[in-house]
């Protein structure tokens, strides 16, 4: 399991003080950045060397409690691999509230459109690793 | 069934050329956010005179093709309204290729954290009729 | 001249009501981005087909009023070139109300890092057309 | 001096692989938001507790070279107080390189549209510590 806290900023919140749905995107979507950057393949880097990359084809997600300007979220990522596709599941928390969950499914595929490849062994036993803690 | 065409945005896109997702989120809210000013009741105006609003509970969409900067893609937005929720079916376009669908699920709800409450007949007619258009 | 109509969203909106300041410049960006198209050299053909672009290297704002959603904010965008540059100024109108103006510094420069070159004379003559209306 | 490390991020970064502007300024407001926290006045804060605020009036920035995706952004922020105002100036480095510097002018004002007013003098020490350090 990966885990990172995100600060819920000001910016992020909306009329009634809470975080406005896009921006919980956002932190979500840097929580698969800063968890491919700790596994040593930074979607960057696959981006630029490889010929592969992990397109999201599926979110899923729900929203159990708001969120405020000044919450330390607690979000973890558990992958969960097949042969040629990664789930990447997700849990927040603000204290012990659990505010949203949900997964994203993303396939590893040929960059430029080709179909789907398998992951790679490097990566996928990284995956397997974390998946496990 | 509500319309409206996003031009994918230079800022939009990434190292390949095609729109991130978050971008795409940010499309997506802002397509409810257009379709809830155009039957009379925009998020605003319920946010400053209500005491009720449709805060997001689950988000469930599937990604088929990227989008590339300067496509004009044609986001469609059906309402399907229960008694105390409104579920807004998504479906958008590039050209004839379908990119992405899926739906939000909002609830009608008392603002500060109070439980469901039925959504009021003047919206509720409002969804009615475009979910049969 | 160039002028769009940006409609402030719930979205954009913070605990007053008012619209953040980094919601702002995106809509001052997405300005640039339509105006180059409107002329026909969008900055996404520009990156996929030429070798050069338009990097921003300065950019000031003066912010006068704040913005509501619903907000129907006039946004216009003169441009103003020299040789191998060229100044983006814009003015933000909700009703009469200046809300903000500015101005964004473009360079034109080879892509990848080379130094300044002269504008393409297509490009410099729609530019002195938008400067004049 | 107040200073913060952001990461640039995959999502944040175009087709030449660079850093958007937009997502630049994300970066910038983030830092603010991340300094009245460390003295111990967020933004969230006075927005629900007081009746002030310290709205942005002027932002003036330059670009003097592109970051990466995987850059590890030295982010300064050293407040500028004056009795009604203060500038928030910045300076950002990827290694030795200068990336952007500017500033933010932001307002001490009554919040909803009154006039500016003095900074309090329990802000405006914090902010002449960090104007020294």
């Amino acid at each position: 399991m990966f885990e990172r806290i995100w600060t819920v900023r000001f910016s992020d919140t909306d009329p009634h003080g809470i975080a406005h749905y896009p921006r919980i995107v956002d932190a979500l979507h840097e929580t698969s950045d800063m968890f491919m950057q700790e596994i040593g393949f930074p979607f960057w880097e696959l981006a630029q060397n490889r010929d592969f990359g992990f397109p999201l084809v599926e979110m899923d997600f729900e929203f159990d409690a708001p969120l405020h300007a000044g919450d330390e979220v607690r979000i973890t990522l558990t992958p969960d691999p097949s042969t040629r596709a990664v789930r990447f599941e997700y849990e927040a928390y603000a204290g012990d509230t659990l505010a949203f969950s949900g997964y994203e499914q993303r396939v590893c595929a040929r960059t430029g459109g080709g179909g789907a490849i398998e992951i790679p062994d490097g990566i996928r036993e990284q995956f397997l690793d974390y998946a496990e803690e």
